[in-house]
C-alpha cells in the first residue's frame, strides 16, 4: 500500500492505494510504521507523496459504510495514531501533494513540517462539513496553526475545497509547483533541512513544533469517542449514501 | 430601533437609530434580544446590517458625556452581553457593514462569523484610543483572533480607521462589495451556511469559535468595572469633549 | 557604545559598536540602562537605531569563542534582560533597522513596538540554526507573535535570511523604506504615538503586548541554562569556529 524511494538520506514514502488512496486501517498503519521506522533506519528526512494527480482522497467512506462500529473504532483510533507520528517525528516530513486531497488528504499534510502542491486544477481542503462529518478539535487546531484562527473558521465551517494558488495565499501549503516538479521540490527542501547543523535545526525544530505536538498530549479519548459515535448519526450516514450513490453515478457515467 | 427583514430562513436585523445608528443601551438591549429570539423563530442564520453609508457610528458620545454613572454601568453592561450573545449564538451572523462602523461599529462585527464592507470611502476600526478610550481586553481579544497578535497590537494602540481594502487586506473583513451588494452578499453567505449538512456545520462552527466564546468564560466584572472607571478619568472626559465640541461645530458648518 | 539623540519627546538610542555593531554583554548593559532610563527623563518614544548599513550582526562570536562558561552565562543573562526590557518598556519603542540585522539583530527588533527597515539589498532573519545555536524559546515565542506559527516554524528552523520586501510579507518588519529615511520614518511613528491620547494609548498598549511579556513572566532559569550548555557543545562550537574561520578569510581577501 506504500511505495518506498530512498534518495540518499531522505526517504520518499509513496501513498500506493490504486485508484485515489484512499484511506483504510491498514494504510494508516502501514504509514505510520514507517514514518516510525525511518529515523532508526538513518534516514535524516521524509518525503510523503502520492499518486500523479492524486495524493489521497481521504477516508474511504464506500467502503467504510459497510463497516461495523468495531472497525469504525479501529479506524479512526489509527489516524490519530498517525497524526500524532507524524506531529511526533523526530525528522522533518515534507509533504508532496501531487494531486487532489481532499478531506483526510489535506489534513496527513497538516502534521507535516512543510507543504508542496501540484498547481494544475487540483484542490484541497477540510470538506468534512459538506459530507456530514464535524471537524475533529484535534484537526482544527493544526489548521488554526498554521492558517490563524480566521481562516481556520471560514475553512473548517464551509468546508470549501480549495485551488493551490489560494491555498498558499492563506498558508495551508508553502509552495506550489508543477505536478511533475512537486516531489522534486519536496527533495530539495528536504536536503536543505538534512544539510543545516543537525543539533541546532532539531532543537529549534522541536520547539517550534510543541504547541502541534502539545495537541496530542491531552487525554483524546472523550474526542475520538464523538468522532466515532458522530459518524453514526443519522443526518451523516444519510449524507455519506447520498455521497457514494453520486460517486458511483458519476463513475458508471 | 431596529428593522427585521426575513428572506427564508435567513434574517436580517437592521439596526435603525437615525442618523448614524449610535449606540445607547435601549439599542443594545433589543439587539441582543433579537440575536436571541431568532433561532427560536426556526431562523437559521443571521444578517447583521445598518443604513446605507452608515453602519453603525459606536457608542453615542454626546448622549453618554450628560449620563450619570449608573447609566453609564448600564450601557456597558449591555455592551457586553451583546456581544457575548453575538458570540455564543447557535446559528451563524454576517455583518452587513453598509457604511462607516468606527468603534463600537467594527466591534459589533468582531463578535460575528464573517464580515462584508461597502468598498466606498467608507472607514472602520478600533479608533477607541483616539477618543480617549483604552481598548477593553475581550474586544482586543476578539480583534487577535481575526487578524493576528502584531496588527492587533498596531491597530488597537494607534486606533486609526482603515479603508475596506485594507481591512480585507490585514483580516479585519472577509469580503468587500460595492455597497448596493453587501446586503445581498451576507445573504449569499448566509444561504450557502443554510444549505449545508447541519449537524456537522453547527458542530464545526461551535469548535472554532470556542476561542471566542472562552474570552466571555471568565469573571469580566473587573474588567468592566476597569472600563467604567476609565470612562470618568479626566483625560478621556477632556478628549471626549473635545471630539463632541469639533462633531457639533462640523454638523452646524 | 551607543549614542543618545533627542527629538523633543523621542529619544533616539543608536548602537555604536564599530564596525557591525556586535553585541557584547557591556553594550548590552549599556542599551539596556538607556532603554530603563528614558521613562525617568520624561523621553515619551524610543527608536533603537545602528550604523547606515549595519543595524547590528548580532553577537560578537569570535569574541565570544575566547570566553570562558562564567563570561558566556553573563552575556546571555544581559541579553535576556535587555529583551526584557523592551517588552516591559512603558513606552514604545521603534526598531529603525539602518542596515544588515541577522541573527541578535532581528532579536533586539522582535520586543519593540514597530520595525523599520531599509529597503537596499540589507538581510535580516533569525540565522541561529545556520550557526549551530538553536533558538530559544522566549525568541520563538516573540517571533511567533509577529509572523505566527507556520512561518515562525519556517524562519526559525530553517534559519534563513530574508530580504526587507519578504520581511514585510510575512509580518516579520512593519514598513521598509531607503536608508536615509529609516529613522525619519520611526520618527515620525514615534511622534504619531506621542500625540495620541496618552493613558488610553498606554493603557491599550499594556493590553496588547502584555501576551510579550508574559513570555518573562516564568522562570527562565531552565532556558536560560540550555542556552549556556548548548553554546559549549561540540557541534555548536565546530561549527562557530568554521564560521569564524570564513570570516577571516572574507576580511583578509
Amino acid at each position: 500500500m506504500i511505495l518506498i524511494n530512498d534518495h540518499g538520506m531522505v526517504r520518499e514514502v509513496r501513498l500506493n492505494r490504486p485508484p485515489v488512496n484512499a484511506l483504510i486501517a491498514e494504510l494508516l498503519v502501514t504509514l505510520r510504521e514507517a514514518i516510525q521506522a525511518a529515523p532508526r533506519d538513518g534516514v535524516r528526512a521524509l518525503i510523503l507523496s502520492g499518486a500523479p494527480g492524486r495524493f489521497s482522497a481521504g477516508l474511504d467512506v464506500p467502503l467504510l459504510l459497510g463497516s461495523d462500529r468495531a472497525a469504525m473504532a479501529v479506524l479512526w483510533r489509527e489516524l490519530y495514531a498517525l497524526l500524532h507520528a507524524l506531529a511526533a517525528s523526530p525528522i522533518p516530513i515534507a509533504a508532496a501533494l501531487t494531486g487532489h486531497a481532499p478531506a483526510g488528504g489535506t489534513v496527513l499534510a497538516l502534521f507535516c513540517d512543510w507543504r508542496v502542491m501540484a498547481q494544475e486544477d487540483y484542490k484541497l481542503g477540510l470538506n468534512e462539513v459538506q459530507v456530514g462529518i464535524p471537524l475533529p478539535p484535534v484537526l482544527l487546531g493544526a489548521l488554526r496553526r498554521l492558517v490563524g484562527s480566521r481562516q481556520a473558521e471560514r475553512l473548517a465551517v464551509s468546508g470549501i475545497l480549495i485551488s493551490p494558488q489560494e491555498a498558499l495565499r492563506v498558508g495551508l501549503v508553502d509552495d506550489v509547483a508543477a505536478m511533475d516538479q512537486v516531489i522534486a521540490r519536496a527533495l530539495d527542501w528536504c536536503q536543505r533541512m538534512v544539510a543545516l547543523p543537525s543539533e541546532a535545526m532539531l532543537a529549534t525544530r522541536r520547539t517550534a513544533r510543541a504547541d502541534l505536538l502539545h495537541l496530542f498530549e491531552v487525554n483524546l479519548e472523550p474526542e475520538i469517542q464523538r468522532v466515532i459515535e458522530n459518524w453514526w448519526s443519522p443526518s451523516t450516514q444519510s449524507t455519506l449514501r447520498a455521497l457514494v450513490e453520486r460517486m458511483g453515478k458519476k463513475a458508471s457515467s
